[in-house]
């Protein structure tokens, strides 16, 4: 799925909700066992359960690499069970120069055939650019959820604060059909700025819930005429019980998301 | 391996050579095929012809990750053919927060048992600190050797370049003994001022050989009084001979390079 395609389903859904498949075996439902294979029983369930209300998955590749090969295969099952009406993300911040780039992109976005892979900055363009060469979509860590996003993405630079930098120089790398960028929520205050800089991109949006970000600050700061974001949750829509009934009350949880959503469409 | 028994290595083979298994199946010879566990057949060859010379063997993760779960396993076969007398290093250029650096630190120091591990700092603090709970190496972007470093590394901060920023601030999140830095092997007259931020730290020096570094100057600007430099060599190294002598010309290689830098010890 393209960016075109994804603005379609936005608008059809009338949601631009990405549900975080950050499934971690510690906190699956006591029925399901605790055998690797039971993540992917629990991910099709919740896929089941919410893809009516969500237009994009993420799955967070450090919860299946640390299982190793089976943690792989794993991860490409769940990628299997993600209807096509419905935008995928690698959340790997990956970013590495040259032929290892290139091998990054193609693992993940060839391979695997995600249609997008978060990528980590530092490195510079030539490690930025390999994500370019599907024709799929490079999402570029702007400005960050977490306490440490103070150490360096928030330094003074001689054009602004470095997150302000990392985004302006990164979209003149690409476009805002092949690069979205991370914007924490709890960064709301920050949006309307970004959204000066990069008025027509997509920004990925974790930290909704659990982390504190608020849905209605986001929205208000962060829409544009195309959306122009995705709003993800994950704890708080897939452990939404630990019960017999966690797909169906994500389900809930996804649709209460999804009706605020379309009040701000 | 530790850094202190790290130390010893240097010591004993007079050499801070770390071999680079950045294996390309399109780059093999000839003879192996190409079935993708000719990758353990040809690295166990580099492994066993290197390992006198070498003090330390980086995998690079992206070259495994290409091949998805078989990818995995073969990463794990090669770490397994390493000796115990060399320290072994991911070069998987991670970095997330909370729970999910956790995952990463666990998949590659825990479960894989690598003494060390690439983490990109753009996150900050609580993206770097999960990879110091194992009693193991975190090695931390500085400067790295490719044309993008300038993008954003160079960008001027109130208390000097970025990277001058992020390893004088990472420093202060650890000690010598658990941190590590890249610089690159192109910025060697960048090294002493480097060397003056963190005199103690081993740096972890790619870009000898193929993208153009000197290990003359490198050695001169970076060794300190524990050696404190770790300079990888990969295409220079594994891909010496295409033929079926591949893995006598990687010894070869690997000979001269430790020749050398037992003359600057």
């Amino acid at each position: 799925m393209n960016t075109t395609e994804l603005i379609q389903q936005i608008r059809a859904k009338k949601s631009y909700l990405c549900v975080g498949l950050d499934t971690d075996i510690d906190r699956l439902p006591k029925h399901l066992g605790n055998d690797v294979s039971a993540i992917v029983e629990f991910n099709k369930a919740i896929v089941e359960a919410t893809s009516q209300y969500a237009v994009c998955y993420k799955i967070n590749t450090a919860f299946y690499e640390q299982y190793g090969a089976k943690g792989w295969e794993i991860m490409e099952e769940t990628l299997q069970l993600i209807p096509n009406s419905c935008f995928t993300i690698a959340d790997a911040k990956r970013g590495d120069i040259g032929n290892t780039g290139k091998m990054y992109a193609k693992a993940f976005l060839k391979n695997m055939s995600f249609d997008s892979i978060t990528v980590s900055p530092y490195m510079g363009r030539d490690s930025v650019e390999p994500f370019l060469e599907y024709d799929k979509v490079a999402i570029v860590l702007g400005l960050t959820s977490n306490k440490g996003s103070v150490d360096f993405q928030h330094l003074t630079t001689p054009n602004g604060a470095l997150y302000e930098q990392v985004i302006e120089k990164v979209a003149s790398w690409g476009n805002p059909n092949n690069m979205m960028f991370v914007v924490g929520a709890t960064q709301a205050e920050k949006l309307k700025e970004i959204r000066s800089i990069v008025p027509e991109h997509f920004l990925l949006i974790p930290g909704v819930g659990s982390q504190g970000g608020s849905l209605k600050d986001v929205s208000e700061n962060g829409l544009n005429s195309n959306c122009g974001l995705l709003v993800n949750s994950s704890r708080g829509i897939i452990y939404a019980s630990s019960g017999e009934d966690f797909a169906q009350r994500a389900g809930e949880e996804a649709r209460k998301l999804q009706m605020e959503m379309s009040t701000y469409l």
